[in-house]
């Protein structure tokens, strides 16, 4: 059987080459077009001496494929990928720009006004767990950020099972290629090794996000969200900590709630094949390289407070690897094909 | 005049080293005696060679000081400084032992019973900028953990002011330094690099000293505390983030609110030389090597929730710089002297 | 068709997770069982929560298997390998135990007398590149040493082309994984961050496996080898800087020189699936998570030396995955089966 | 007494920072005006957070000062010089721009001619250990490179005694501050972690430097250097290996010739505040935020080679801190003043 032939727009960024490897290593499809503005007519080996193995050339154009991972940042992206969507080819939009259901978020968050708010209702968010059904049928898939998918696989049991109260904190460490490819003082090693900060204290893009699904989730009880990303030195990983307080009354108190929680967080992930709900606090170094969320639900019994830990890798299960999630839905077939490596360690 | 003469005991460890390195550099004391164990014999600079400048081994026994820091570990600690307060020597005490006021505290955390209750009332916690002057007239100064000195430094001003409700949640990211010299698969390189996790979710020992004092501070109204400490990839610093929400009507909305805010802070800290009020999330690398706790308070607008951010080097603030502070004051010296490092960037 | 069940004694250390992972991912062989004394009775996934998709329990004693990886330390591995031998069951040794062919160097460098001399000259040195042959018909295959992987590699078309005059220096830079996950002061996250030390000025062990091997390779000119390791600080990597005077007349001077030499690796590799000659110097990172070796010859015109810089990941092709691309020629697989993944990067 | 008034041209580097720092803690002299085109405006320590003690604004011009450090870049310090130096005004140039004694030097390896060609006789290379007298009654001083500065200090004692063959190999290991502070994607953090390179390949600007310093030391028998670098992933320090065969007959063989070179090292340097010759291989980290170089010579037993390794902190010895031990000798003060640090461990 022939292979569908799929296609990476602006591959130049981590996005975009953890696609590519994950892509060409994937065995039901064919990585058949890479674009790159800059690097254009570059053979991809020779700008990433990591992709040597593939036999592609960064184009400037997108060649024939059946489907499109666009990497572009947001705003440029809705542009690249409007009239793809005219042709009916399906596409995995990595960026932000169809992830809000509300147009004027995008004024307010964005900062520009969205150039086809009628593809917001049609475009699938794809949080697999939350919306497998949904992108199994979609044309057009909006990849969720980093964070969010950290954050909202951290907290949809216990908010779609109303335990939460509003008051949500959600603190969130992560590695320095989340912060991509462009160069910045902020990145450059001398500043961010052996650094620790937080950042976008006056409100992160993907905050907005996290709000909408959680909303979906709870509806009754819409959340309170204070949320803050921070800046680590390590390359790869996410890892966020939740904290809310508990409805009172809907789980055993002590060490027989843990217990409630924790069976509950089963119960809701126990056919996901790329969640997973551990015993102890979760280690960022345990999800590099491969498609996995690691969740642990806990409590702190002197205040009844929830807390639960995710982590991932932030350029796998947090960008590229959900987005192939996505597409072997899209293209019917098992989610889990290509995904399947294990986490490299140490 | 002759400098006064002081002692560490357990030189070994790195808040033991670090205090043998500030001391040398100070030019009002003496360091005139270390002690170590396991080490015992060896001189000071062959053990450490960035030690190899102090003139010093490493003793069995402590000579003839008139001040001690004691690096000891809980509990054995206050077995090593109970006899020197007996001779009326001046102690600075690293180790927990001193730090809870309730004798009871120390089973249900350390799982010990305190040797000397009555000295816990005597003893002074040494978080110098809330006790300056108990702690120039005292005996015993329990200097304070690496942790609670960033998260109370943090709330302390909001908390005098009564401006916290009690649900606070404090996520402090800390270097693998806080962990200690001791081997252990945690802080083993291949395993902390390239890794973030949290930990002690069960309840960390540096909680009830939190607790402690965030109750002296408002007695009104007792806090409800969540603390996760997480270990990140670096070799110093902690950055501690609080969150807590605002009581209303105390402080104005919007921008107008976050200028009252930082204006507390700046008032509750202006005389203070080693806290800093600063304007934009702190960083821990502009701390790393020197005395300085940064303290960034601001308001979650969306929510009306209170964020303060504070970072320190957990070896100098966090430990061995802070007790020096301390022993500066009990010995009548100007607060700062030895301490105005600036910090070693990038 | 059945797999081929096979097996790894001592799977707890990096060498061993590193096999089991790839083992795992391998699509003709079965892991079958697993040994590891200290953590005999725990699942693999337990011990390694990073192999938890693998439904293995970590034995006391191995089960039935056709081929055996021995992951113990030297001595020790002679001694659980050769019953296994008698039995008929395929070993690729991965210790230091018959890289050898002189049994007298065992007592030199290794400190203990060899249980069985008779078998070091049936053991083939499993650097597959040189003995792809004899490694297809072997029994026992002594697996390279990580540090001699990378020098023979970036030496033996020199070598073999009698390029080479004898004075050959070789300098290593080594991550920290490549020292085991046995507790060390020296590993120890705070000491080992932020730091670079040779260390083994007195003699490595990996020496006498580079000087049999490049002997080999040139018998009329034995070379005079120097080799210093470095430890530096990052987890997975080898980078190999080798300097040789060349002996002159034998390849031109200038670019010329540069060129011919260059087509002389080209033609030395052009098979080999994991070995890439590059154009410019290789960077460790290239290598991460997978089995290549990346080599980079040049010539110091001002002094006419040859530079040969070789990278690769040493728990993959510096262990794990050439036992695995030998374990391949051994079983009659394609040698590239369960090895072809692209380097995680960034 | 009146402090002496000094400037820095082009605060805004790393080594700007540094010498700000350094200098700022200085008893003797007083920062009084650092310049930097585009930062100039700006507080110092709102360009730069650590620095926030220092009450000065940056300039766009230099104020009134005796002695200035240019921490421009080549060709443009010389520019900025050379009317200061006609002013009367002392100078330590930290770029290579009077380095080199050979004026043609400058059109080979850096390109450009020397505007002031007279002016290299006079400049002393302010390698202070070799140039002592020169420096303190020099008026323009040319701080040596980094990697000159840990290279020709490990091999000045065994050349001086004629040890060294000519064939001499420098094997650099780098952190990557002395990469600078300018962007660049091989200092972008996610490409830099977890990496190790070597570059400049063709011939590194520092090799000249290397090589007039090491020919003045032994001129009856000129060396032939091979140099090579190699970015490590750390913030600071370099560590250098340095590999010369020894003059057969000069020193006695075995255990006895090693005792005899590291003799002859102590003597060397008996009388040098910041070399210390040390008994087993170096760590940077033991001179991370001090003004040492630790220098380690031994033996190669098997082969009769030389191995010197020698470790500094670029930012301090190899460029700020030299620049204030040679400024101490220009200005007749003690020349340790202002340097007396210890390093800052872990």
């Amino acid at each position: 059987m022939a292979k569908t032939k799929v296609g990476i727009i602006n591959v130049t960024g981590y996005t975009g080459v953890e696609l590519a490897r994950l892509l060409f290593q994937h065995p039901q499809v064919e990585l058949a077009s890479v674009t790159g503005r800059s690097a254009a007519g570059q053979r991809l080996g020779e700008a990433f001496p990591h992709l040597a193995g593939i036999d592609l050339t960064i184009e400037a154009e997108l060649g024939d494929v059946e489907l499109v991972f666009s990497a572009m940042p947001h705003k440029e992206s809705a542009r690249e990928v409007i009239p793809l969507l005219e042709q009916g080819i399906k596409v995995v939009d990595i960026s932000a720009d169809f992830r809000l259901k509300d147009a004027s978020e995008y004024e307010r968050w964005y900062g520009f006004s969205h150039p086809a708010p009628q593809l917001l209702a049609q475009a699938v968010y794809g949080l697999t767990e939350l919306y497998r059904s949904k992108v199994s049928s979609a044309q057009l898939v909006a990849n969720p950020g980093c964070y969010p998918t950290g954050a909202i696989l951290a907290l949809a049991p216990a908010a779609k099972a109303n335990l939460l109260q509003p008051n949500i904190i959600i603190d969130s460490k992560s590695g320095v290629s989340g912060a991509g490819r462009t160069l910045n003082l902020s990145t450059h090693f001398s500043e961010a090794n052996e650094d620790t900060a937080a950042y976008a204290l006056e409100g992160h893009r993907h905050l907005p996000e996290i709000v909408q699904e959680l909303k979906r989730l709870c509806p009754e009880q819409p959340p309170s969200v204070t949320f803050v990303p921070h800046l680590i030195p390590m390359t790869r990983g996410i890892l966020t900590t939740c904290y809310a307080p508990l409805v009172s009354g809907k789980i055993a108190t002590g060490k027989k709630g843990e217990t409630e929680l924790k069976q509950l967080y089963l119960d809701f992930y126990k056919n996901e094949p790329f969640v997973r709900v551990v015993s102890s606090p979760p280690h960022t170094k345990h999800t590099s390289g491969n498609n996995l969320c690691l969740v642990y639900p806990t409590i702190d019994h002197r205040t009844g407070r929830l807390i639960v830990i995710s982590c991932l890798d932030n350029l796998i299960k947090g960008a590229g690897g959900q987005a192939i999630q996505n597409m072997n839905l899209m293209l019917g077939l098992p989610e889990t094909t290509g995904l399947q490596a294990l986490s490299v360690f140490p």
